[in-house]
C-alpha cells in the first residue's frame, strides 16, 4: 500500500497548480461572534465543477503513466467525482467512462456528459455499479481512479489544507468533513505537516457515523444504510484513507442533520454563500462543541456548493 | 452641487478600507467561453450586507462633521441602503432612524432591527416616505443620508471598481447595474480616472428604463410603474448622478427581464454564486451584445446577493 506523504502533496500541488482554481478563504465576523471563535472557511465550493474534487481527479489523471493515459480513466459515481473526474479527463484529452446509477439525477448526468464523458449507466446498487465498471474497464483498458481510496487521489485533496494553510498561516484546528476519507486524509497529511501544534477534526453526520465508529474502534464499520441528507458523505472508509485517518486525526465528531441544515442557512444568510449539507457538516460541528473550539483560530474546508435551489433544506428568510 | 472626483473616491478608500471587505474578483472559463470575451466579476454580493451599499454608507458616515455624527443618520429605504445604513452607523456607534414602508417584508425589517437601528413605519408610497423622514429628522436633528444623490455615498460605491481594476489591471469595458445611479456614477468616476480608454456602461432592465431615456434625452426622466424583476433598480437618476453618468458614461443598454434571470441561472449554475436579478443584468447586457464585447476584457459589478432562496425566479437543473 502506497500511504502518501507531504511530499506528494507538494508534488500534486505544482502538478495541478495551474488547472485548479486557488479557492478564496473567507471569514465573517458575524459568525466568529456567533461560535466564539475564528473561523476560515476555504471555499472548494467556488473550485472547478464546484468541488475539492476537482484537485484529486486533475492529480490522478496527471499522475498516470503514458500508456494508460491513452486508454482514458473509469469510475462510479453519481457525484462530484464523476464531474470532476470527467472535466479533469476533458482537459487532459483523456477518455472517460463513468458508469452512474440508472436513477441518477438528470442534472448530474447532464453535467457529466457535458464534460464529454461516455456515460454507462447500471442498475441502482452498488454490486451492480462495480460489475458495471469491471466490464468497462476490462473492454476499454481504462484505468480505475477510485474516488478516495487512492494515493494520488488522497495527494490532491490535500492541497487544500495546504494553501489554506500557507494564506491564513497558524491553525489551532482543521475541520473537515468525512465521506469516504479522502478530503480528511489529505487535509490531514498537509496540516500535520505544516502546523506541529494544529489538530485536525473530522465532522460526520449522526446518520452516516461509519467513520466515527470506525475511527474508535479497530477496523472499518461499513456505511449500512445510512440516513442524511448529507448525500456526499454516505460511502466507507477504504483501507488507504482509515490507516492515514487513524493515525493523523485527532478527532471525528458527529452532529444531526437538525445542525447541519442550521449550519447550512448561517453559511447563506451570513456569508451569501450556498454549500452543500456535506460542506455545512463542518460549522455545525464547531457550534455543536463550544468548550472545545472557544477562542481558537479554526480551518474549515467547505467542500462542495452542487446544491438543488430548489429543494433546498432549510426556509430561508421566514 | 459638490460633484466627487476620483480624489474623493481615493479619500473614501482610505477612509472605509478596514471596515469593508474588500470583495474577490472571479472569473469563468465556461461564461468567457459563451460570451466569447474575458469577464471579471467584481463580487460585491460577498460584501458585508451582501451588498456595494456598504461602502457608500459607511463613507458617508465617516465624512460627517463630528458634531452631526451625534444625532445619528436616517434615510427611507427598504433595500440594501437601510441595511447597510443601520450596519455602518452601528459599526461607528452612531444612531440611525430607518423609514421603512409598512408592507416590507419581515426579513429586511429584521435585518435592519439586527443591526439596532430605530425603525419607523409608515405607509407604502413615496410621498409618506418622504414626509415621515421629514418629521424624524426635524425631531432628531439626524442627517439624511441619500441613498445614491450624495457625493459621499457615490465616492464610496466607486471604490468597488478602483479595487477591481488595480486587481485585474486594464480593462476595455466596466460594466454596472444602474438604478438610481450611485454605483454607476462612482464606477464611471473611478474607471474613467484608471483607465484613459475604457468604457464604461450602465445596464438597466427595459422594464425600467428611466435611466436609459434620461441619458438619451436632455433631462431626468422619472421612473413611473416600474414593471421588473430588478427590486434593486427601480428609482430614478437624481440631479448629480444624472450629471455624472451623462458625463462619464459611454452607454446605457437594456435587456428583458427573461435575459436577466437566465444571466442569473449561468452565474449559478457556472461559478456557484447566487446573485440578485439587479447584478445579473450586467451579465446579461454583456450576452445581449456580442458584436460589442467580443474579445474584450470586461470588468463586472456584482452589486449584491440579497435573494430570498425561496422564490428563485429560475428553475435550476429542470
Amino acid at each position: 500500500m502506497f500511504i502518501p506523504t507531504f511530499d506528494d502533496v507538494r508534488a500534486a500541488h505544482n502538478r495541478i497548480r495551474s488547472i485548479i482554481h486557488k479557492t478564496p478563504v473567507f471569514k465573517s465576523a458575524q459568525i466568529n461572534s456567533i461560535a466564539n471563535c475564528e473561523v476560515f472557511f476555504k471555499c472548494e465550493n467556488l473550485q472547478k465543477v464546484g468541488a475539492f474534487k476537482f484537485r484529486g481527479a486533475t492529480n490522478a489523471i496527471l499522475s498516470l503513466p503514458a500508456k494508460s493515459i491513452q486508454n482514458g480513466v473509469a469510475t462510479h459515481s453519481s457525484g462530484n467525482h464523476a464531474q470532476a473526474l470527467a472535466l479533469a479527463a476533458k482537459m487532459n484529452n483523456v477518455p472517460a467512462y463513468i458508469v452512474m446509477p440508472s436513477n441518477s439525477p438528470k442534472v448530474k448526468v447532464n453535467a457529466v456528459a457535458g464534460y464529454g464523458a461516455e456515460i454507462i449507466f447500471c442498475e441502482p446498487n452498488l454490486k451492480a455499479r462495480e460489475s458495471t465498471l469491471a466490464e468497462v474497464v476490462s473492454k476499454t483498458n481504462a484505468t480505475f481512479i477510485h474516488p478516495y481510496n487512492n494515493p494520488f487521489i488522497i495527494a490532491g485533496q490535500g492541497t487544500a489544507a495546504k494553501e489554506l494553510i500557507e494564506d491564513i498561516g497558524f491553525l489551532d484546528f482543521v475541520v473537515a468533513p468525512v465521506g469516504g476519507g479522502g478530503l480528511l486524509s489529505g487535509t490531514a497529511i498537509s496540516t500535520k505537516a505544516l502546523i506541529r501544534n494544529s489538530q485536525v477534526i473530522g465532522a460526520e453526520p449522526a446518520g452516516a457515523d461509519d467513520a466515527f465508529r470506525s475511527f474508535y474502534g479497530n477496523e472499518i464499520v461499513p456505511s449500512e444504510n445510512p440516513k442524511t441528507i448529507c448525500d456526499g458523505l454516505l460511502t466507507s472508509l477504504g483501507d488507504l484513507t482509515y490507516s492515514i485517518i487513524k493515525e493523523k486525526v485527532n478527532e471525528i465528531i458527529t452532529v444531526t442533520d437538525e445542525q447541519i441544515i442550521s449550519a447550512m442557512k448561517l453559511i447563506w444568510e451570513r456569508m451569501k454563500l450556498v454549500v452543500e449539507p456535506s460542506s455545512a457538516v463542518t460549522l455545525a460541528t464547531i457550534l455543536s462543541k463550544p468548550e472545545l473550539f472557544a477562542g481558537k483560530r479554526i480551518g474549515v474546508i467547505i467542500s462542495g456548493g452542487n446544491v438543488d435551489l430548489n429543494s433546498l433544506p432549510f426556509n430561508n428568510f421566514s
